[in-house]
C-alpha cells in the first residue's frame, strides 16, 4: 500500500492569510505592517470586533474563489504525486458557502488531483492517512497519524510537532534526495 | 476512545433509491413495477439509454434536496448518538451540485449530529472510523475498519460482508438489549 499524504487546503495550499492581510490592509484602520500580520495572530494584532468583522469576508460568497496558491505548492504536489497517495483534507463544513469555491479552486489549480482524493470534512480525526500536514494544533492533534505542522502566524510558537516553514522544506523532507 | 460508526447519506440514510423509482415509474417508459425496482438494480431492469437519462436527474440541481428519510433511521440513530461517535460520509465529490443540498438535508433531519462529524468524500479508504455502514461493496472493500453492508437492489447477492436489512436491523446489532 502506497504511503498516504493528506494535505490541508487554507494557508498550505492556498494563501489564506494573504488575502485576509490584504483585506485587512485596504478595509481596517489599522497601523500593523503585511509583515506584522505575517509575524502574528489576528487575534494577537486587531481588536475584537475587527476579528469579528474578518470573520464576516470569509463567510461571504466569493471568498474562497481567487485565492493565490501557495508558493511552491503545485510544483512539489506534482512530485510528491510520483511518490505519495496525495490527499486534500479541508475543514470545509464550517463554511458551506464555500463548498463549489474550494472544489473549483482545486479542480483550477491541482487538476492532478483525482476528486476521490478530495475530502470536505470538520473535524480531522476521521482522515485516515499516513501523514497529515496542516496549520492548525488542533488538527494534528485529533489526527490519528503523524501530523506536520505547516508554519503560520498562529503556530510560531508551537514545539511540540515536527514543523516545515514552506513547500521547499516539505520537498526536502519527503522526496528522494536524487 | 468512544466506538465510532460513520454511516453512508445514499440509500442508507435517505432513501435516495426511492426518488429514482419515483422519476422512473412517472417519465419512463417502462412495465416494471415499483417492487421489482426494490429487488434488482437500475442496471438490470433499464436499457443502458435509460440509465443515462437517470443519470442526469441525478446531477440536476435539486435532486438532493427532498429525497426521503429512511424508515427508522432518524430514531435509531438518535439513540445509537447515546453510545457511539457517529460520523457520516457521503461520496459528495462525484456531484459538485449535491454539496449545500447534503449538507441541508442533514441540518433538516439530523441536527443532533454536529457539522464536525459530517465528511463529503470520494473514496472512503480516507475515513478512520470502527465501522462504516454503506450500500456499496466498492466503499466497504477500501475501508479500513469493520464495514457493515446495507441492502440495496444492486448488492442483494452479495455474501462478503456482514449484512443489515432496514434500520431495525441496525439497532439490534449495535445497541443494547436492555
Amino acid at each position: 500500500m502506497m504511503v498516504r499524504i493528506t494535505l490541508d487546503m487554507d494557508d498550505v495550499m492556498a494563501d489564506t492569510n494573504g488575502k485576509l492581510i490584504d483585506i485587512v490592509l485596504n478595509e481596517f484602520n489599522t497601523n500593523h505592517s503585511r509583515e506584522d500580520f505575517r509575524k502574528k495572530s489576528f487575534k494577537e494584532l486587531l481588536h475584537p470586533k475587527q476579528q469579528k468583522k474578518l470573520h464576516t469576508y470569509i463567510q461571504q460568497p466569493g471568498f474562497f474563489k481567487n485565492i493565490p496558491v501557495m508558493q511552491g505548492a503545485v510544483e512539489t504536489v506534482t512530485e510528491l504525486a510520483n511518490y505519495y497517495e496525495i490527499y486534500i483534507a479541508t475543514a470545509a463544513m464550517e463554511f458551506p458557502n464555500s463548498f463549489r469555491e474550494k472544489y473549483d479552486w482545486l479542480q483550477k489549480h491541482f487538476p492532478f488531483i483525482p476528486w476521490n482524493n478530495v475530502v470536505f470534512c470538520g473535524d480531522k480525526s476521521v482522515i485516515a492517512s499516513d501523514y497529515l500536514i496542516d496549520d492548525h494544533i488542533k488538527n494534528l492533534v485529533s489526527f490519528r497519524g503523524k501530523g506536520i505542522l505547516f508554519s503560520a502566524p498562529q503556530n510560531l510558537k508551537e514545539t511540540s510537532y515536527q514543523r516545515v516553514n514552506n513547500w521547499a522544506e516539505i520537498g526536502d523532507l519527503f522526496l528522494p534526495k536524487t
